[in-house]
């Protein structure tokens, strides 16, 4: 059973569009001097700017900390068909901007950033953006939070057990991206996250072959 | 122009074979006291046990350390067709047999694994690892070292720059693995490292479109 994705997130009049062509350049420039900085360039050629935190979870999943200007280049490349944000701030304008002319959707799912001792990671949010990354038609889709170290790597973390990866591995992966701000609060999560009401849900990543 | 990967690495007999239907246990039990052991179990459930610092780097391409008995399972959901080894030691008898057994080739590029001050990262033999990492008739292919964080560092960065990455990004990945252990000489041997012998490959990576 695929999760009904018609009434959740942020609405998009572009569901089913073809994403705009765009003519350089790839993102659509807040200000002459942010266009003038940015792409990157050495020796006369674009480089490439991945977002903080950037890495590829699995097939046509990928995660980051927020996403700016400097990114949008970069994110093109990615073709991307959906972003999965977790922070609950309104969307930045220039990020808005960005998935409508490429015809991304966005889907919201506001988790607080909340420091330790109070996080308060709501179980219900995380199992309904599981949902969502699990439903290939969101594919390729970017997961991201502020940073994309805590709530990106709860979500990520939750994926890996339904993924049936040992939990001392989640938690590997968990600190890779955390780093020196990696979170006990953050693992208990993960640790007691029920993934009993998903395992019904199709999982066609290359990592989770369960036969 | 795609590289010959008949004449490098260790040959193998299965080259176009397909990998062999193996019953459960899914890797050759070494031992009768090895197999009781693993998979590892929770609540009568197999869980996957991936390799230390195992990430997807791109699409059809992953990075580790050096996999043993505990890992086998994992590694078989991820339906590889070559592993590349970046140790210049003979390969373990039950790894040989866990690729053999599966229909897995095996190229090694033994770079020897030596501590700073004492660094020194063949340039050539980086190159024809890259050739190999970018011939999609390669893929999925893992990459490791043993630890997954210097050579394997090294390859993934190069090929990053390769992907027109920013060099700052390129870092910050290899510092995410590297953590405590990275090193200066690793990161100037990325810096340095000059990719233009091997812009006329063609890159199909989710994250390199040059267009």
């Amino acid at each position: 059973m695929k999760v009904e994705i018609g009434n959740q997130g942020v609405p998009s009049e572009m569901e089913d569009g073809e994403p705009e062509v765009v003519d350089k350049p790839c993102y659509s420039p807040v200000s002459a001097a942010a266009a003038a900085v940015w792409p990157a360039r050495e020796g006369g050629e674009e480089l490439f700017v991945p977002p903080l935190n950037f890495a590829m979870v699995d097939n046509g999943v990928f995660r980051s900390g927020f996403p700016d200007l400097a990114n949008f280049c970069f994110l093109q490349t990615l073709k991307l068909r959906s972003v999965l944000c977790l922070c609950p701030e309104p969307y930045p304008e220039a990020n808005t901007e960005f998935l409508r002319s490429n015809g991304i959707r966005l889907f919201q799912f506001g988790i607080d950033g909340a420091k330790e001792p109070f996080v308060n990671i709501p179980d219900d949010t995380v199992r309904e953006a599981l949902k969502v990354v699990l439903d290939v038609r969101n594919h390729p889709l970017l997961i991201h939070c502020k940073r994309g170290k805590h709530r990106t790597g709860c979500l990520v973390g939750c994926l890996r057990k339904l993924q049936r990866w040992c939990l001392s591995s989640v938690f590997d992966e968990y600190q890779r991206f955390a780093a020196a701000k990696a979170r006990v609060s953050d693992q208990r999560f993960m640790e007691l996250f029920d993934i009993s009401s998903l395992k019904h849900l199709p999982i066609s990543f290359s990592c989770s072959n369960t036969s």
